[in-house]
């Protein structure tokens, strides 16, 4: 079973270049060790209609949705007014995260932060994380914050909730000192004998210690080094930097 | 006229956490000058049938579409093919384009740089950025390369093209010292009394000099200049850690 996973980030900032996306990043490296490939990251404006649309679409083609951002206290948090128009249900205050508002707050405590305690009805509250905080799912879809420290811990803690069978994904890589012309018909090459192996080639412009990344993708490792392997085989030995 | 944009940055490189995209971030800042909104943004991996359903739902929904990534020479660049696909043309090889890569590899032209010769029929060349570079345009779609510096670069060449009427956009900031809780009435205020500036609120976790960036952003100066001096004037001062 090799399942797959969508992205869903959700933020004017994003899009009017106020603050550059990290969780992405950081949502594709954790999801990798678990063989979960990331099929797709969208990123929306805080509107509800297009909050709720997208989540219907993404859950539905996606065996996971991890929507970031959008479920501070403020106006412009509407991800869980979102998410309930997409699903057809209520918002609804939660006892549970009411109370657990109430202890972290203590005196400090505002309506604005009760908002939080606004959640869709029959979200499961997974202890995962943050040990006060817990993370909001809605069947595939999870929850988590816009704040890339807050994003990055709660999904570790969602790890053991997401690991199944699959073999996780191996990288492998090759630096060459020459451009993407001359490499395409050793590319091609060992595209062709490896059709299982996932092989990209990124030029890295104005990089004085190489000029071509080579990458072979894959979940069986013996194929991944064989594939590399095998590349390094038929190159000129000059034109190889390194291989990792 | 509110003229809207969307990117599609294609690659598997960015969805499996090998390179992190920074065309998004240079994209939406190039645009507000030029009171474009970035409306949104999609990230899918080298697949033909992908890039060409996600270019045909993109060009339709706004008014100008930028991707990024995948017209190399490599195997893994399929961008003119997926765009052929969705725009259900042929691919063709550009005698212009072939004379300026014959021109610019000279003795080192090989077959793969060739490749990139091969256009979407109907391409129109804009020579814009880069000297001996134009950028593929159809329609409304821009056609960009994916590495950051050529991005950049031939964006540039392209704002001639895509200035409009419309006022740019204007961004003031009030840094706060003071977490969303307590900030949330003030907020809800100046949103209620200025419905047409855009209130953006965002938690800096972690940072030393202030806890929460509150943002106002509008195409009307003396509206965003007055909906940031209202939210000062109702701010206990004291809580106010700079505003720009």
């Amino acid at each position: 079973m090799n399942r797959t996973a969508a992205a869903l980030v959700i933020g004017n900032e994003l899009l009017s270049g106020k603050v550059h996306d990290s969780n992405t990043l950081t949502l594709s490296r954790a999801l990798r060790p678990l063989g979960i490939e990331l099929r797709r990251v969208v990123v929306i404006p805080d509107e509800v209609e297009l909050i709720a649309s997208e989540v219907n679409s993404l859950r539905h083609a996606h065996d996971f949705v991890f929507t970031s951002g959008g479920v501070g206290p403020t106006h412009d948090d509407v991800t869980v007014e979102g998410i309930a128009l997409g699903l057809g249900r209520r918002v609804v205050r939660s006892p549970v995260v009411e109370a657990l508002l109430r202890d972290h707050y203590g005196a400090r405590l505002t309506e604005g932060h009760l908002r939080m305690a606004d959640l869709v009805e029959g979200t499961e509250l997974y202890p995962g994380g943050s040990p006060a905080w817990p993370t909001m799912v809605l069947g595939n879809v999870f929850v988590l914050p816009g704040v890339p420290q807050i994003f990055a811990h709660k999904l570790e803690g969602l790890l053991p909730r997401l690991r199944g069978d699959e073999a996780p994904f191996v990288l492998r890589s090759v630096d060459c000192n020459i451009d993407e012309g001359p490499l395409k018909p050793y590319l091609d090459g060992v595209v062709a004998r490896f059709p299982d192996v996932s092989v990209g080639s990124y030029p890295h412009w104005g990089n004085e210690d190489h000029r071509v990344r080579v990458t072979f993708d894959g979940r069986d490792p013996s194929r991944v080094l064989d594939a590399q392997a095998s590349f390094l085989g038929d190159l000129p030995p000059d034109w190889v930097v390194r291989s990792d």
